[in-house]
Formats: C-alpha cells, structure tokens, sequence
C-alpha cells in the first residue's frame, strides 16, 4: 500500500508553495504537484511592485526567491500532473496516470490557467472522451484514437498509445517542434467541435474531420470541477469560506483557483490559510 | 474645506502597507495612518519563516523590507491616531484629536492589539467615558478628569487636559518612565472597574479608588465597533465577504481585524484584496 500523506497540494504557483512552507514548519507529511519552474505566469510577469517586501523585481527574480525559499526549508516539488482526486471519506486519491496518491486532506491551487471546454466536449466525457490517454489505453487496442495537447511533454503519451492503437491522430497545441513516432499522424489544425451522441464519433476541425473511436484532451490542468468530482463551483471559481475550506470535508482551495483577484501575495496568503485549515482537519482526525 | 482622500487607510501592518502599495499603483489618491514602525507585533517576532519570499529572516530585517518597499514608492505613513470614524453617505468622516479627514473609501486594518474592555467601560461610554480627552475637554473645564494610557505618547494629552480641569488624575499602563506636568497626580495601580449609573462616578482600582468627573481611557488602537459605529462585527472580528467588503458600503477591512489565522502574508494578501475593491468602489462613485 502507498504512503498516506497528511496533507496532498496541488498546484505550484504562490499558493501552493505558500501552503508547502506552512505544511513543513508544523510538522505534517506532505507532498506538492507541480513544476520545478513554479509558474508560467510568474516567470512571464514584468514588473511586479505589489508583493510587500519587494519592489521592482522582475517575475523571475521573484520566482527566484521563491524557489530559494522552497531550498532552504528542503521542500521538493513532484512533477506530475494530477488527472483525478476522489474523495473516499476517510481520506483522498490522486491519480496520476497509473499511479494513484493517498492524503487525509487536499489543498486545489492550480489555478485558472484551464482552457475553455470545446462544444460536445462535457457531453461525450466518459464516452469516449477523456483526459488521460495512459488509463485508458487498454480500451483502444486497435481503435482509432485522436490526442488533442497542449505540452510538448504529451508527445510520450502519444507515443505510447501508437504501440496499442491501429492508428493515432495528434493535434499540438503548441508551438514547439512536434517530434512523435512516425506512425502517428499529425494534425496541424485547429479543433472546433466534437461530435457523438452516445459515443464520440469525430472531431470536427477548422479544415478537416477526424472519424475516432477515442478522444482524449490533454491540457496543463483541467477545470477544477472536472479534476474533483463533487466540488461545488460558483461561477467558475471553487467555492471557499474564509478558512479556504470547500464544500468537501478536508478539501481545501487557494489562489487564483478560488477567484479575483488574481495576484500573487493574496494566493500566497490563501495559501497559508489553506494549510493551516488543513492541519487543524488532519490534527482533528487524528483524535 | 479638507481634502477628500480616495482612500484612507487605518493601521499600518502588513494588510494596511500592502492596500497603500496597491493604492499608489491604481494612482489614487490615498492617506495611510499609523506608525513609522509600522507594527510592533511584527518587529518582536524572532525568526518568520513562512511569508513567501523570505527565509530565515526576523521580524525586524522584514519590517525593514517593507519599509524599503514603501520608501521605493514614496509612500508616507501619517503618524495620527483615529478616534472614530463615521459613514457619512457619500464618504467618511475620520476623526484625529481637533482634526477631521474625508475619504471616499475606507480600509480597516487595526489588527487586534485592543485590550478587553473594563467593567462598565460599554456602560458609561459617552457618560463620561471617552477615547480622546482632547476632542472632549472643553467639557471637563474646573472639573476631575482621570487618564489611563496605554503609552506614553499620551502624556501629552494629559498635559493638555492638565491646562484645563481643576485636578488630573494619570494611571499610565505602560512601563516607561512617566513625566507629565507636576499638576498632574500619577496613580501606580491597576484599574478593576468603571462605577456610575447615568455617568461616570468613579474608577476602581486594585488598592484605591478615585471620584471623577472625567474619565478617558487612551489605548493604542479602540476595538472595530467602537471605532466606526454600524460595523457589524461577529466573535470579535470585523465581518467581511471575499472582496474584503464590510457590512459598510464602501468600508473595507484586513488583515487580523477580520479574523483568524493571524499571519503576516494573509494579511498583505487582504490588504491587496481590499485595497482593489477600494479602488473599485471609487471608480463607480466617479461614474
């Protein structure tokens, strides 16, 4: 059986690094999904004169010092992405890919950085649309699948699933240099519908269609309620109280995640908020 | 007539500095009260360790980065005490001693440094009890008005009030050394309890008791409710939504005054969250 942490946080922009430093200095067993380079839209930031404590530092001199912080406490940062988090009663699963976390309490910061759902995309989820190639690649053995990513980093999924499908379609997002498995074609267009009724059955873009039998949709991060199920959302915000608590007992939200406005000393308060919450709800299970 | 502030800041702890960084940016117009060293709980603490951005610093090598900050920005703090303030419809009235100021907007952000309130203090107040001995001497000439201060900035005052009343009484409830005007009898002793029934009648202390006519009770911040009638406050801390907005149409407030977990980065994260919806608020007033 894996490790059940205390506490599991999400996301590695302000608020999650911020819940990180309060999660270490009381004591409790954490780990923190994110990237080493914390945030894209940190390090792309000009200017910022309004975090008290600094004044006219760039968004990567800041990010500097946050990182510099991270390295003094001895807090790494795990590098995966999160598809699902379930709540079991007693405690949370995170999945990642094939591998599956165990934590008493969840701390969401990842953002708002989430794209737009395309139309039949909520519809056909489960239905042959879905988020995480690897978990379902065994239902595509010799089918047709169709990868939608928006990070270079998703070409290995890609891969991956051409050793398993008959034939696979990968659609980049980005703009980085596509370098894939020869078998798989690759569609540089842009995706405007999906469409199925009780099934995916093609995807409709700009220029052509593509006839699937599996879809899959890889973003940085999927929508929050998307990523929890059950989560209450309020005009497309994670609902908190002002102890950063959701509507899920020992799930917790900070930051951008959570609504306006979007700036980085108030994710990093609600960070510290979040994991302080988070330790009085393990502390009190604990009982 | 006085100037109209935007925005009139109350307090100068971190949730009060970061709405004066944030008021400066949106390029309005703002006053900020409090003091140079900007909090006192803030310089004594030993090491902080969880305000983003720095490690391992103490509280005083923080202070002075904030202090840097705001100096970078020309920001000035105005070293006034507010004894009340009043919602006046279109704007606020700030009350200092002999002086009012006017400000469209408020943020409160006096942290939670007020002491417990004496047995009869509620009672009596406006019954001869009152906060600023200044604004209400003309009432006590040839008459007994007694002190107690919370520091010695307020000797003062009772210097003041020594010009005036036939006898003054000072209980300080600081450590430092008392000099105030030889008129003025000092009373080492500690105050138990307000007596009175439509006014003030006396003070009772631990080892005596004085029959006064006056009786003014100097501390260095007056709890939320006292400060600005109307607030609604709930277990002893100002009610705010997650704009930071109070009950008070365009009176906003941060940082420990609101609530618990009482930490440095919450409150700067409030004091950009309040100062935002300041600016807001003003904007549509000017519409």
């Amino acid at each position: 059986m894996s490790e059940r942490y205390d506490i599991a946080i999400v996301g590695s922009g302000p608020a999650g690094i911020s819940a990180a430093l309060n999660a270490k200095i009381r004591n409790k067993s954490f780990i923190i999904f994110g990237n080493d380079e914390l945030s894209n839209k940190l390090v792309k930031a000009n200017e910022i004169n309004n975090y008290l404590g600094f004044h006219g530092k760039s968004g990567k001199e800041i990010q500097q010092a946050f990182i510099n912080h991270l390295r003094a406490m001895d807090i790494k940062i795990t590098e995966e992405k999160i598809n699902n988090i379930y709540a079991m009663g007693d405690y949370f699963a995170l999945m990642v890919n094939d591998k599956t976390y165990e934590a008493t309490s969840v701390i969401l910061a990842t953002g708002i950085q989430y794209g737009k759902l395309f139309p039949g995309e909520e519809k056909l989820l489960g239905k042959g649309v879905g988020y995480c190639a690897t978990c379902d690649a065994p239902l595509y053995r010799n089918k047709v699948v169709t990868i939608i990513a928006y990070s270079k980093k998703e070409e290995e999924e890609a891969n991956f699933i051409a050793t398993l499908a008959s034939k696979v379609y990968y659609v980049p997002m980005y703009k980085e240099f596509v370098n894939v498995h020869s078998s798989i074609e690759v569609v540089n267009d842009t995706p405007v519908e999906i469409i199925g009724e009780d099934k995916v059955e093609k995807l409709v873009l700009k220029n052509k269609e593509i006839t699937t039998d599996g879809l899959f949709i890889l973003r940085d991060s999927i929508s929050p309620g998307q990523l929890v199920p059950g989560l209450k959302i309020v005009d497309n915000h994670v609902e908190v109280d002002r102890l950063m608590q959701t509507n899920l007992k020992g799930c917790f939200a900070a930051g951008d995640i959570v609504g306006r406005p979007y700036q980085y000393i108030k994710s990093a308060g609600e960070g510290n908020v979040a994991a302080l919450s988070a330790v009085s709800y393990v502390d009190s299970k604990e009982k």
